[in-house]
């Protein structure tokens, strides 16, 4: 079955906005096994939404149309439907008294234009909408000697998904031939693109009934497994033996299985270790502090840290000696190994971090030049210390240099 | 001028990857007052490229085709667009000969299918690709009676953007009527969503020759200017007229006139001050440190900080004392005075901000509930606090809090 998803919004013909809500449909559809083949943004303009609509219509099975359905002269995914199929749109008296009631329950007048929220497509099942005044519609219909499969849906996400997970997987999984279908989702930190191509494209490319996605980015590679079967066993196993090939082939790289993030993966080991952790941060200026505090429950493990930006800091909070950097400089193997082990014994922390480089775009000289990245990590045993020079502008400098910072951390744990 | 862009991969119809190029294709093309009136994403399957391709030469006079102009099978953009026109593909023997030369200096023997990219469409122009072996195309043709001006750009961004720059706009350009572009960007923060809506809508509403756009996110809103005038300065005076009234009514929220970032302004007036700045960040966790750091030149006059995640540290790096974090708790007005005042102690700098509060989705209680953060900035005259409750997960409180957070230190600058 082919599906089309159309966006409607004049907003998202602009450069500020996107459509983002099709992500998620499109993870939808593709668990019980429905490729998305095209998708479209169209503007609310009537001849233009019923062009898009048509064509769809002419060429794909299953259609879903998100926004529009709102109280606005703007809103005409309804009446543009309608028009592309040749059907004609009733007022329901049902959708009417509750619009009455809700607009009651807020004490407010409304506007008559509001009603247009109450026409419905004639044989169309409405969608209830408990997030919101616009109810969605829902059609199977026969096209030109086609059966159509057609959605609307509101487009504002916490309307458009919950409905499309309450009212529009139930209908499809109903219509649609048993399908079961198996995910995996393993990462792996600081593996060289060039080097995961080389390992892992002669794996999964002979597992042509798993279909394998792979993201990168800044030093983060994600393969996600999907498999359809008409067993749920045969569709685990398939992807169980790719998984465990790619994890093989990934080695220490790999650093979760089930889709964790690599922030979740570090304060789950120093959990699992009774290990704290502290940071003392230069270059990366707290994005190492800001991703590990993003998990809930990281204060369990995670002491905190200090931003070392000036030098003066980098003596008060991480007990850096002045003549240290005066001879190595501020940003120096020796200054990250003293950060580390400064910043571990001033916080009474098991583990202790250093970072300290050159995001640039200035400040690079011949020897030490932008995107060189020192990194130290310390715990009572040892300091261990490296650097690496990451390639492009500030942001991803620090992107690199912080899932690095994570990746060290992460090894030391291990 | 009706434009139309389509995006070309199968990897844009994967929950995973998004076309972004769009984006910016739809910016440079409404500089030269050209609006888009489709975009459509679609995969690497000719029969699905020519439908989509013929249904844009059925409605729009601009076609940008972005991808699928590389060496594989699966790309398929020339192929597609020859048979959507009906015209027919030739080899070009220069290109042949750049693809060879392309080849040898990276010493790499070339596949044949490689040759593929120097396939040209019957009377299209050559458009260079510095970044990429992929050379664009531009066509200027009379299709059923109308003339269609159509684009096949490649799809990496760091190819598709310059060649739209260097090659498409000044094509555009001699081509389209002259039309001059003024715009403007303004920004505001912390302004309640409802209170903006009221106190602008009036105003911007009335200049229906001025496209304004409003995007907000976590208390940081942007207005973004745009009029299409055929004399410069009558599009100019028009924009400046608006935002002036604009700016006006934001009165003390508007943190820009030109389109600066909130952490962009608060180090403006650290500097134009000769202030500098330490922060001491609990539920924040270093997300202040990194928005400031994430500017080229902040360690001029940002010190630093710490991320006094735990007790302990709000004792040992911002000196506040345990006693009064075991009276009023380490989320209070006081703890936040108390690590304001300390952390510009201990650091020296001009001015110290605090921020304590609950980021959730644990840890709230019926006095101090999820969402609720404390602030103080502290300068030598006096230290000012304030407190806030935020709604929504973890994320969102964390963003709205940095956001509020850099708002006080501006304010106290100004």
């Amino acid at each position: 079955m082919k599906s089309e998803i159309i966006a409607v919004g004049s907003e998202m013909l602009t450069p500020f906005r996107q459509d983002t809500n099709s992500l998620f449909v499109t993870e939808r559809l593709n668990e019980i096994g429905v490729t998305v083949a095209f998708k479209s943004i169209v503007g609310d303009r009537l001849r233009d939404l019923v062009s898009a609509i048509r064509t769809a219509l002419g060429r794909s099975d299953i259609l879903v149309l998100m926004g529009g359905l709102g109280p606005t002269e703007d809103d005409l995914t309804r009446e543009a439907t309608a028009e592309a199929l040749g059907i004609e749109l009733k007022r329901d008296a049902q959708q009417v008294a509750a619009l009455h009631a809700r607009a009651a329950t807020w004490r407010i007048t409304m506007p008559d234009n509001n009603l247009k929220q109450a026409d419905v497509i004639k044989g169309a099942e409405i969608l209830p909408n408990p997030n919101g005044s616009a109810p969605g519609q829902w059609l199977d219909v026969t096209h030109e000697g086609y059966r159509k499969l057609i959605m609307l849906v509101p487009g504002p996400p916490n309307e458009c998904r919950p409905m499309i997970d309450a009212e529009c997987m139930p209908r499809l999984r109903e219509i649609l031939p048993v399908r079961h279908i198996a995910k995996r989702t393993l990462k792996a930190a600081m593996i060289p693109e060039s080097q995961a191509d080389k390992l892992l494209a002669p794996i999964y490319t002979t597992y042509t009934d798993v279909e394998t996605t792979i993201l990168a980015h800044a030093g983060d590679i994600q393969l996600t497994l999907l498999c359809a079967k008409k067993s749920k066993e045969a569709a685990e196993d398939r992807v169980e033996e790719l998984a465990t090939k790619l994890e093989e082939a990934l080695d220490d790289w790999l650093y979760s299985s089930e889709g964790e993030s690599l922030e979740q993966i570090v304060l789950y080991y120093l959990g699992l270790r009774q290990s704290t952790l502290a940071v003392a941060e230069s270059c990366t200026g707290g994005l190492v502090a800001q991703r590990i505090t993003s998990v809930a429950g990281a204060s369990r493990t995670f002491l905190g840290g200090a931003v070392v930006y000036s030098d003066p800091l980098k003596t008060a909070f991480a007990n850096v000696p002045p003549d240290l950097i005066a001879k190595h400089g501020a940003v120096s193997a020796e200054a990250a190994v003293a950060m580390a082990e400064g910043i571990r014994k001033r916080t009474g922390a098991t583990l202790g971090l250093g970072v300290t480089g050159i995001a640039g775009p200035t400040g690079g000289t011949e020897t030490k030049p932008v995107g060189l990245v020192y990194f130290a990590v310390s715990d009572a045993q040892a300091t261990d210390s490296y650097n690496r020079t990451f390639r492009g502008d500030r942001d991803r400098v620090r992107q690199w240099a912080a899932q690095q910072a994570l990746d060290l951390i992460r090894r030391k744990l291990m």
